[in-house]
C-alpha cells in the first residue's frame, strides 16, 4: 500500500510551517509541487523556498506537475469544477502510480487543506474511482482567515457571537446575514457593492508574504479606497490573492 | 515601551506549533502561563511540555497565573462575560508590569487568537484602559476546526458553498441555517435535540492529543452513540472538549 499526505502549509510565510508539517514532509519519498493559476510563479517559488528550508532527509524527490485550467464555457459552475477535478484526479492518479511500492508521496497545500480547497476532494475521488491501493494522511495548516485576524490584531467572532465564512458571489446576492462574515474568493470585490456603510471592513491581501496589506475601517469611508489600491497591487503583481471581514456590531451589545 | 506576544499553540498536540510560534517564545522575557478550568492540570501540562520542547533561549522565564472563575449569579451572558473580562484585564495588567523596560511577555493562547477566545480583547482593553505602555503581536494557530476536518479527512466546506461556525445554544434556539456548520462550546448536545436525521455529523473530542476520538455518519443514525461516548468519556477525565460538523447535502448538487 501506498501512503498520500495532504500537508497545509499556510499562506506564503515560510515561518507558518507547522512541526507536524515539517516531519511529514521529511515523510515522504516525494513531494508533489503544483504550478498553477494566479501568481504561479511567485507562489511556486514559496513551494520552492519551503522544501529547501525544511526538507532535511536525504534523497527526498521533488516533482511538480502542471495544474490544468478550469474551463468554462458552455457549462454550469458546478459542471466546471467537476470536470475540472476529474482532469486534476487523472493527474494524482499518474503521480501516486509513480511511487515506489510502500512509498509515500505528499501534496503541498496553500492555506489549510479543509478550506476552500480540493485536494481532498480530489484525492478521495482518485481512491474511490481508481484500482489505486493508498492511504492518505492530513496535516492541518495556517489560513488565510487567521493572518488577516492575526495582522489585525482582531478576534474574527464577536462574544458569543457566529461567523459566516463566504464567498464574494453569495455576498452579492445576499448581503450581510451575519456580525462577522468573513468573505473568501471574491474576484467581483462584493463589499463595495452591498449597502451597508456603517460595518466594518478588515482587509488584507498577499496575507502572510512580504507583499502583505492590510486596511479598516467603516466600509462607507474606506471601501472605494480598498478598491484603488487593490487594483494598482494587482495590476504590479499580475495577480493577487485577499480577503476580508465584515463585522457589524459590537461586543457586548444587544 | 513593552512588547505582548499572543501566540497560538494549537489544541495539545506539540506539534502544532509553528515555527513562527517556536520563535515568538523564543523572543520573550517572560512566557505567562494560565492555570484554568476544564481539564486545568492536562492542559497546563501540555503548555509546560511545549515550553519545555521548544524554549532553547536561555533565561526566558516562566510565570504561571491562577485564571478566575467566571460569576454567572445574577447576570445576563454577556454582563458575566464583560465582568469577567475585566477582572482578567487587572490581572495582565499586573503581569505586564511586571516586565522589565522594554521587555517582551508572551501569553499562549490554545488553538487560535482569533477563534472562540478572548486574550486579544482583553490585552486591547487593559491598553483602553490603563496607562501601560505596550504593543502588541499576535502569532496565528491552528484550530480545533482544523484538526477535526484533518482527522475525518473531510473538507469544512462544499464546493463553492459557504460555512457557518456557532455555538450550541444558537443550533439548538436556530437550527441548521447553512450547509456545512461547525458547532463550538456546545454544553448542551445540541445535535441531539434538533430535527435533521439525514444530516451528517463529524465530531471530535480531546482533538490533536492522544485521547482523541472522532465519529462520523447520519446523525439519526449515531447522535444516540455519541451522547453515551461522550458522557463515558467526561466521566473518565473529569473535562471534555469537543466540537462537530454538521453537514447537509453533498458537492455537486443543487
Amino acid at each position: 500500500m501506498k501512503h498520500i499526505l495532504i500537508i497545509g502549509i499556510g499562506t506564503g510565510n515560510p515561518e507558518h510551517l507547522t512541526i507536524q508539517a515539517i516531519n511529514a514532509m521529511n515523510a515522504a519519498d516525494v513531494i508533489f509541487l503544483p504550478v498553477k493559476g494566479a501568481g504561479k510563479e511567485e507562489l511556486a517559488e514559496v513551494r520552492r523556498e519551503i522544501c529547501e528550508r525544511y526538507v532535511t532527509r536525504p534523497g527526498i524527490r521533488i516533482t511538480e506537475f502542471q495544474v490544468p485550467q478550469r474551463q468554462t464555457a458552455e457549462r454550469t459552475y458546478t459542471q466546471s469544477v467537476d470536470a475540472w477535478h476529474g482532469e486534476i484526479a487523472h493527474i494524482y492518479g499518474e503521480l501516486i502510480s509513480s511511487l515506489p511500492d510502500d512509498g509515500s508521496g505528499a501534496f503541498l497545500v496553500w492555506g489549510d487543506p479543509s478550506l476552500y480547497d480540493s485536494t481532498i476532494r480530489i484525492i478521495e475521488r482518485v481512491q474511490r474511482e481508481g484500482s489505486l491501493d493508498f492511504d492518505c494522511r492530513v496535516i492541518p495548516g495556517i489560513t488565510s482567515i487567521q493572518v488577516l485576524a492575526a495582522s489585525h490584531k482582531i478576534p474574527v467572532n464577536l462574544v458569543g457571537k457566529p461567523i459566516e465564512i463566504t464567498t464574494g458571489r453569495r455576498l452579492a446576492r445576499d448581503g450581510l446575514l451575519t456580525d462577522s462574515t468573513i468573505v473568501m474568493l471574491d474576484g467581483e470585490q462584493a463589499f463595495a457593492k452591498i449597502d451597508d456603510p456603517d460595518a466594518e471592513i478588515f482587509w488584507g491581501a498577499y496575507l502572510g508574504t512580504k507583499d502583505e496589506i492590510v486596511r479598516s475601517g467603516r466600509l462607507g469611508d474606506i471601501a472605494a479606497d480598498i478598491l484603488t489600491l487593490r487594483a494598482e497591487a494587482r495590476q504590479r503583481h499580475g495577480w493577487i490573492m485577499d480577503i476580508y471581514l465584515l463585522r457589524k456590531g459590537r461586543d457586548f451589545e444587544g
